[in-house]
């Protein structure tokens, strides 16, 4: 199995590391793991860009498993570009398994850049008079609904690890998921 | 053809009213517009978030092309859950658009919230030291050129409208886009 290592990892003063450490990871319990650096991009061609948009997108649609770390990232919510992959993957029908190494919820997390009020309806909304989401989950509906219905609810550590961008607790935990999975799925194809 | 109407518009305070706009503004051009929140929700059944899940999927579906609201949202990026339905459309093959109703860049808006430091190697690092994307674009990589390579590059204005939650200039650039990609979509089929 192919395990697309989507996160933000990638702006880490240390991705590269990181990105290897992730793949021995996932060799170890035979997977293979594909990190967007591990693309080749030609940093003098004008269109650096574009070329890592296609290498990720390639790289996507050769993996069978997206493993998406959903830490929030520069706000309350997870990375753009890994939404953007997690909803890809999903919509491309691949198997979706996420991460956050941030519990908070998301009115949680909202709270810490802006002031909100509950409202006599329970509704919550910010400063800006904009909706709240309110379900207690740890981000946009969407994304937490996405891992349950096309794989499995995302994965969270009871407390935020004292290193946010290096702890890897929770992403072994998804590849556990993932090695039960196909284990299963092995199970089920030989009529158990 | 029908548009799936993306977009943090579902979190403001005359959501409903803006929804019926923008699906008017479709329907002058020929199009569906469909809403997310026309969805039938029961708010006492306990699960009314999945219950909105499965009908922005179903939703999703349905649609033949997505127009999302891709300003910014509680950071420097687009709002999550509207990311997240643009990678899911741009990997069913869906024609993908978007806007922005702020044109700034993200290395600017990531300056807003946190202090940037240009390296001599002309990286850009935040102030956690995480990579700043610095492509001259409005937002992450994946986005912009997942716009590009599904559909047509963002829409935005050249300044920011006075109100970036209720103008419609740029959303109705997008449906003049779309009307223009199906007079040529018909005229190819036509053997033109």
């Amino acid at each position: 199995m192919n395990v697309y290592l989507a996160g933000p990892d990638v702006f880490l003063p240390d991705a590269v590391e990181i990105g290897r450490i992730k793949a021995d990871l996932c060799g170890r319990y035979g997977f293979k793991g594909l990190f967007p650096l591990d693309n080749q991009i030609d940093p003098s061609s004008g269109d650096a860009s574009l070329q890592i948009f296609r290498g990720n997108e390639a790289m996507m649609d050769r993996a069978d498993v997206i493993v998406a770390n959903l830490t929030p990232f520069r706000g309350p919510s997870a990375d753009a570009g890994t939404v953007y992959e997690l909803g890809y993957m999903a919509g491309r029908s691949k198997l979706c398994l996420g991460y956050s190494n941030d519990p908070a919820s998301y009115a949680d997390r909202v709270a810490r850049i802006a002031e909100i009020e509950k409202r006599a309806d329970g509704q919550m909304v910010d400063n800006g008079g904009l909706t709240v989401e309110n379900f207690d989950q740890i981000d946009n509906l969407m994304i937490v609904h996405a891992l349950e219905m096309h794989g499995y609810p995302i994965v969270k550590p009871q407390r935020a690890p004292s290193d946010i961008w290096h702890d890897l607790s929770s992403f072994e935990a998804c590849l556990r998921l993932l090695a039960e999975h196909k284990i299963e799925g092995r199970a089920l194809r030989l009529g158990r």
